[in-house]
Order: structure tokens, then C-alpha cells, then sequence
């Protein structure tokens, strides 16, 4: 991908992917000990007998672990990446310990702000 | 709020409040170094030249934050707070150093479920 300076840099359809990270079974419990004390992201054991079948990162955590592939791997070059807010997330399967995420995305849309341009 | 034990317990316009935490300069640069390394989220001086006009915790640790409060506050009671993705997350104003966050909710929709009665 060329560098990208400027929203009209910015082509529909440009791709981008990140590096890779590997969750550790450490990572999971301590995010969730801080921030989800729920059985199926801290106790191995307690997380069989759960709807997700096995201990399972937070959500919030790989969530968290996408904005930092995301920071790293600078889609808008360097502007921030910062939002009002987020709408279709999905949780679709179960981040387990030594799963190995990475991130893809695309322009699918360009909105030319009104207020900052 | 009486115990809720079962779908059935919840009604239509319950409502449930959080404990409050404080949010220290200190876990907003920590989560910001592991997940969001953006100057806004890392350094109070950089922080200041930026859209958020200082320094300001990470979207996703608010979220996170939020979770644990809600986790603590348990509004089904023993069940799992779990679920498969967020619509229509805001981030309406940015999290700053002392800042004191609690959480507050509303049963607004009751959906028994299809697959797990």
C-alpha cells in the first residue's frame, strides 16, 4: 500500500492487512481479572461447562488487541485513528489461549467531513 | 432491584445502576500503551495539541471499564453477561485523569431466545 497523507489519498476498495499477534493464556486471564471476572475468561477449568465451551479472551480484550494491530499498522498514515463510535461488532467465534489474530480491512466508503475538513 | 434468577424475572423498564470507579492517569496510560499507542491516549503535553484536546483513556478501556462495572453490578444475577456483538457504541465525551465513571441500564427489549431456552 503507498503511503496515505491525505483523505484523498484514500481510494475505495485500497486494502489493508496488519502483522500478527498470538494470545497467550496470561493475556486473557489478566485482562479479565481487570476488566471481565466472568469464569469463561478466567478459569480453564469453570470455562468447560460454559456457553463458550473453553476459556475464551474477553471480547473487549480482542477488541482492544484489533486497535492496537490497527495502530500499528497506520491505515491513514499518520492521523489518528479515532472514532465517535463503533456499530457491527461481532463476536464471532471464541479467541482461545495461543490463538494467532491479525486484522484486514478496506475503504469501503469515503464521508468528507463537514466539520473538519 | 429484586434477584433475578430467570428470564422471567425481568420486566420492562427495570432499570439497574453501577458502583462508580475513578479513573487514574496512571490505567489510562498503561491500557494505552498496551492497546491504543496513540499520542491523545499516552501523553499529556502531545496530548493537548490533539482533536481530544488532552489526555483522554482509549474508547476501548472505557468500554472495558464499563464491562467490569456491569459485571459487578450483575443485572441478571448469576448468569453470564455475554453476548454476540455491540451496536451503536458512543463515545460521547472523552474519559479524562480523575474522571469517575459508573454505569446505568434499562431493560428496553425482552427476546426469549431461539435456540437456548
Amino acid at each position: 500500500m503507498s503511503t496515505i497523507e491525505w483523505f484523498d489519498d484514500l481510494k475505495l476498495g485500497m486494502r489493508f492487512k496488519s502483522g500478527e499477534v498470538t494470545v497467550s493464556k496470561a493475556d486473557i486471564l489478566r485482562f479479565a481479572r481487570e476488566f471481565d471476572p466472568q469464569p469463561f475468561h478466567l478459569d480453564e477449568e469453570a470455562a468447560k461447562n460454559t456457553m463458550l465451551g473453553g476459556l475464551s479472551a474477553s471480547g473487549w480484550h480482542t477488541a482492544a488487541i484489533c486497535m492496537n494491530l490497527a495502530v500499528q499498522t497506520r491505515p491513514f498514515g499518520p492521523h489518528p485513528l479515532l472514532g465517535a463510535g463503533v456499530d457491527d461488532l461481532r463476536w464471532m467465534k471464541p479467541v482461545r489461549p495461543g490463538d494467532r489474530l491479525h486484522l484486514e480491512g478496506e475503504v469501503v466508503e469515503l464521508v468528507p467531513s463537514k466539520t473538519k475538513p
